[in-house]
Order: C-alpha cells, then sequence, then structure tokens
C-alpha cells in the first residue's frame, strides 16, 4: 500500500474517463462525471485531451429531463488499430483489429517447415502486410503462441512445432516495428478472447478455456485477468499425465500425456490404429490416408468408429476438466480449438464424465460450452491484451515499415 | 475504480500505519512516514488515536546519525487476541492468538457422536473456556470446519462427518459473542496458516497447501488472499476421481475419488485389506485391530507392508498434485494433516510421481515439503484471517460470556 502520487491520480484519471467511454456507446460528459465521481471540470479536461488525441468524438445530443440536451461522446473506434497474431502449428493467422474488438482485416501465411529463423520471418512477413494496410496509428501487437512463453520478458521459452528456444520474440518484433507488443501462450489468448468478446459475464470474473488443437492448453482468467501461476506456465494440462498404465510415449518426453489421447493429433493416431485392426469402417481404408478432416466427416455422417474414437477422447478432456473444476470450482468452462468441430456430442460426452468424477454441488451453475469466436478466438485475445493499455492509445504511433523488404 | 472519499482515505492511512507496525519490530514515526509516504503530522495524528487504543505503544529511544534520537513504537502484541479453532473430524482444536500470531492458550474438545446439535454445542463449550481466558478484547473468531464452506455468508454448506448441513455458523457464533466471526473450510485454514507463520515468503506470493487426514482438501492461496473459485469450493481435489477402473466407492456418492486412495481412513482401509491376504506382516494381525497409529509405527519401524501402503497412497497424492502443478504452476506446495508423519519417504515418492507426470519446465523451482505448523496450522490460519483485517482491531471489544453455562 502507498500514498497516490499526482502524476499517478492524473494518468489514473485518464484511464477512468477511457475506460467509461470504452464501456459505453455514447455517453454524455455528466454521466461520465457521475459514474466517476470525478468532479465536472476534471472530466471536461480530460475529455478535451481526449478529443485533441482523436480517440473521441462529439456525435449528437442526448435526452434531457430538462434544461439544455447533453452533448453525446463516442469512442472513435478506427482512431487507432492493434494487430492480433495466433502462431497455429499449420498456418499463421493475423487480423487488424479496432478499437470495438472488430476486425477489420486478416491475413493468412504459410509456416515454414524448416522451424527456427525462417519461422521468425514467416511472422514478419505476415505483420508487414497487416502494418502496411493499417489506416490509422497501431497501439501494439499482441501475439499468441504455442509452446510455454514467459508474458513477463516475452520470450518463448520453448516452443517445439515452431523450432523455438529461448527465442526473444518481443523485443524482435518491437525493434522492428516500434510499437508496443505482447507475447502470450496461445490458449491463454484463446480465454482472453473469450472472456472479452465471447458474450455476455459479469466484470472481473473467471473463465477456463480449454484449446484443444494439434496441441492441448488451457488458459485460465481469474477477476478478469490472465492468471500465469509462479513460473509463467499455468494452464500447461497437455502434459498432465492421464493414462497411468500403458501410456503412449509423449513429445514432452513422459508417458500418458493429456496429448497423447485428447489432442487432434492423437484422435488421427488412434484411429489409424483403430482402422489397421477393424474389419468394418466408414473411414478410407488406408490408414495412413485417414485425416482429421476425415474424421470429421465420418463423425458427422455417423460411422461408429469415428464416433467411438472422438467420444473416447473426450472423455480424457472431461477427465482434465473435472481436476480443474475440483481444484478451482470455476463455472464457465469454454471449450475452444478443432476439436469442437464434433459439437454438442463431444460436450454431451464432457459433462457425462464431469458428472461422474466431481462433487455434485461443484457442478451447480458450471457449464462446459464451445468457445463464440470460433477460430478468431487467439487473434482476437491477442489484441485485447494491448486494447486493455489504454495508455498504449494515448502514446500509439505509426509502425515503423522502411524496414520491410 | 473509483475515486477514494476522504473516509476512505482516513481509514486507509489509519490501516496502513498499523501494517507498517505489524510488520516491523520497532519503528519510529518519521520511519513510518517514509515507508508509507504519509506527512509526518498525519503520521503523528494516527499514532496518537493507535496509543490511546493501546494497540501501540512507545518502546524507547533509537539511534541517529545526528540530532536528537527518535522515539521508537511497538505493537503491543497482547492488547487483542484472537481466537483460532480447528474442528476436526476427532477432536476439536481451540486456541487464542495474539497479535503477533503466537498462540499463548490452547483448549481441546471431544466431538459428541451423533452430530448436528449437538455438535454446536460442543463448539460453544470450547469458545466459552477460551472466551474465559481471554485477558484483552478478542477482535474475531476464525473457524476452520471440514466440508464445504460459504465463506461469504459463514454458512457450513454440507459437512458430512459433523453432520451439519446448510448450518449458518457465522450467524450463530456472532449472536452468542457478539464479535466478528470468520468460518472457513480447514484446508484454506491450513493454507492462510502456513503462508501467514510458516516461514519465509515473498509478499502476495502463492501457495499451495494439500491436507490429508480423514479427508482431503487443497487450500490455494493466490497473491496472498484464500483463492475460493466461482462456488466457493475451490480445493475440493478430495472427490476428483483418481481411480478410473475399479474404483472404491466413496461417501460422495462417486467411484475412485482421491479420498478413497490416499486419506488416513483409505491408508488404515487398505492396510486392513492387505493384511486380510497377506501372510507376514509386521502390523498387529487382526484386520480390525489396525489404526492409523499402528500403521505410523510399523511404518518408522521398516514394515514393507506399512510402507507399500503408505507409499502407495503418496503416488496418489503425487498424480493429484502434478495436476495442480500442470494447472496452476504454483512453486510451493506444503503437505499438512496425520499423513505428514510419514515424513521424507512419502515425500520423496510424491516428488517422483511428479517428475513422471508434470513437464521438467514446469517443476524448475517447484518444491513440496510437510508445513512448518504442525497440527497448529488450522487454528493459526483461522486466527490469521482475523488478524488480517486490521478495522476489527481497532474495534475490538470484550465478547459476551454473559449467556456462557
Amino acid at each position: 500500500m502507498r500514498k497516490a502520487t499526482q502524476q499517478q491520480t492524473k494518468e489514473h484519471n485518464r484511464k477512468l474517463v477511457l475506460q467509461t467511454l470504452f464501456e459505453h456507446e455514447r455517453i454524455s460528459r455528466a454521466e461520465i462525471a457521475r459514474l466517476t465521481t470525478l468532479t465536472r471540470t476534471t472530466v471536461s479536461e480530460i475529455v478535451a485531451d481526449h478529443i485533441g488525441e482523436g480517440l473521441v468524438r462529439e456525435v449528437g445530443l442526448g435526452s434531457s429531463l430538462g434544461g439544455k440536451s447533453p452533448i453525446l461522446l463516442s469512442l472513435v473506434a478506427d482512431s487507432r488499430h492493434v494487430i492480433g497474431l495466433d502462431l497455429a502449428q499449420d498456418r499463421f493467422l493475423g487480423a487488424l483489429v479496432d478499437l470495438r474488438g472488430r476486425i477489420r482485416r486478416t491475413e493468412e501465411q504459410a509456416v515454414p517447415p524448416r522451424g527456427g529463423d525462417a519461422v521468425v520471418s514467416a511472422v514478419y512477413e505476415l505483420l508487414d502486410r497487416l502494418v502496411r494496410g493499417a489506416p490509422t496509428p497501431v497501439a501494439g501487437i499482441g501475439i499468441g503462441t504455442p509452446g510455454l512463453v514467459d508474458a513477463q520478458t516475452g520470450v518463448v521459452v520453448n516452443a517445439v512445432n515452431l523450432g523455438w528456444t529461448r527465442l526473444p520474440l518481443r523485443r524482435l518484433v518491437e525493434a522492428r516495428y516500434g510499437v508496443p507488443v505482447a507475447v502470450l501462450n496461445d490458449s491463454q489468448a484463446a480465454a482472453m478472447g473469450e472472456y472479452t468478446f465471447g458474450g455476455e459475464h459479469a466484470a472481473r470474473s473467471s473463465l477456463v478455456v480449454i484449446n484443444v488443437r494439434y496441441g492441448i492448453g488451457a488458459g485460465i482468467i481469474l477477476g478478469g485477468e490472465i492468471f500465469h501461476g509462479d513460473g509463467g506456465a499455468a494452464g500447461e494440462i497437455g502434459h498432465v499425465v492421464v493414462v497411468r498404465e500403458g501410456g503412449s510415449p509423449c513429445r514432452c518426453g513422459n508417458l500418458g500425456c493429456l496429448e497423447t489421447v485428447a489432442s487432434t493429433h492423437a484422435i488421427v493416431e488412434r484411429a489409424r490404429v483403430m482402422v489397421r485392426h477393424a474389419k468394418v469402417a466408414a473411414l478410407p481404408g488406408a490408414p495412413e490416408r485417414i485425416t482429421f478432416e476425415a474424421i470429421e466427416r465420418a463423425f458427422a455422417a455417423g460411422d461408429p468408429l469415428a464416433r467411438q474414437v472422438v467420444l473416447e477422447a473426450g472423455r480424457f478432456m472431461g477427465m482434465a476438466i473435472s481436476s480443474l473444476v475440483g481444484t478451482l470450482n470455476i463455472r464457465r468452462i469454454v471449450l475452444t480449438g478443432d476439436v469442437t468441430r464434433f459439437g454438442p456430442p463431444l460436450l454431451d460426452t464432457v459433462m457425462e464424465t464431469l458428472k461422474q468424477s466431481v462433487l455434485a454441488r461443484l457442478l451447480e451453475g458450471t457449464r462446459v460450452e464451445v468457445g463464440q469466436l470460433g477460430p478468431r478466438a487467439i487473434v482476437l485475445g491477442a489484441s485485447a491484451t494491448m486494447l486493455k493499455d489504454y495508455s498504449l492509445l494515448f502514446r500509439a504511433t505509426n509502425p515503423r515499415v522502411a524496414s520491410v523488404t
């Protein structure tokens, strides 16, 4: 606990007013003063600054119960943009996002198979295109990446599939573009996306996102913030062992991790093994021809083998979620990633497993649902981390593009 | 975010000064002003109030680099007391604790087998004795109870072994004694005890306590506060299913919960089953004569059957902890409760299991240790929750004892 200095108070009040403008479509100075308990004079001074910076504008007159109609103010949604990246295993996705969280433009980028520096170059190529397309200053770049991330330093500690070890991604991107950068784990980004833009929630509430694609991770939001844990790796549930006897080897070196039985990769592997041993199956005959998309189609068509493989994975997801619910008693669990394509039957299996694995009283009010944002959760979440820092908006400038090749 | 009112500022400053006094054995007014950034005048006024209330006193002169030696102030440790209760399965423990967290007196109380109202009367009997023994005003009563607790309302939602369902324990005890009461789950209380008094830690850090006795629960401290979750039941890991195939029935209605394989009760049951089937064992021959204490003695004497049973339970504890570490990446894990009597061999088994079950990088810096407070963790933790609320100290009065029978 410390006394606030005058400078801190001023900065705090500037953010307070901007936050109130973010939370309302249109609002008068008097209403801002009422909600923030700041004086009318202070609010007017701050609003004048914001208007001067182009962040806010007057948009008309509101209704009045008597006396002069108040002038209404509104955030200028496209006065600044932020960029969000999703460095997915197979294909990078980037988005230019306005202050209201609307995606104004997306770009994709193939991921070079070699990994390492070539992958960094692919990130630059994607960013170059997005930066060139930005019509107003870019307040920041948020990057969601698979693997272990030190969010404080922006270093990717380890991302096996991208071939990165101790890569100072934030420093590299900040140096190249001259704007603030945040790097976070992709599951954490998905959680922030669903929390911020994925439907109604109480302010400062909690949420867990289970992101199941090639890898599996959880993003945990507690009291409105990403929970990182002591070492920055909270949510690494993909490598918690769930198969005690006879588990398969995992790329992490252990046996029987959740990823070995519930990831999209594991689902494909399991289907291949089963097709090799089964006599009847609607799945394409040759095991090596089975892809995730083939399983998706077979599942939709009611193929019993596809159904068995997918719902078995669902039971393992349910076990992992039951452990999360029993530990944290968080009531909103959101499933994101490719696996959500299996929809309600998968959710039913997860809920069934939860009922057998957690105290009934903990399940009261708990719901498991598919994310609202689909494949855009990560770019939107990565953007949201930049939008939350209002002080970035005051300082936003045009990124450097001179070095673009 | 809201602007602070003048009244809030005053209250805040009073607490700020008292906190600084809590954090230092002896300190001068000038040093308090420096640390809090409050003015000398404000500090002097507040300290005068605190001295008037008997909470603080002048204790001598400090050293000076020139000029007048400063007068040193110190908290009067026995100017107020708080009471902490541990409503253990078999025997209630109560303690009278001073402002420095020192236990000045303990009382025990047998638990009536009938449950329900008789158990409430036993709580009153214990409190009556502690209240009568309090030499100065009691600032509050903290109660750690097994079962599900709604910490906000102080209602024990369900405590099977005490025979309580929806018992408004806080309201009952507050009405009887006229002092503030907090009710919390016993594992949460143990966590708060170990966090507050169990050795060094960084301010506002995190900690998980796994409390293994007749039941199993976890107490999670995040950023210096007990984490409750959305429904108040965070840490209910005892009823997460860990045995998928052929699990034993649990008192909660599910099969294969952690409590069925790792609690003291489960250890005794398992030893009985094994003695029935084993030919050689140092444990007392008749299965029904096997108690937890007998297993403890046999384990200490190197009995292989006792060792097998206990370390098997340790492996299940390790699995539960691996799930916690993988989810939260909290680095300080503390084991408390009767099971800690098995000491280092049990800890080694837990660590061994962790190594096989969690990413190596998550284990970096993670340590599992036995709690520092032994069987006093819960009474001290329950007390600590009351000591943390400095405003209670300003208002502390003598509890009512008129109604004592």
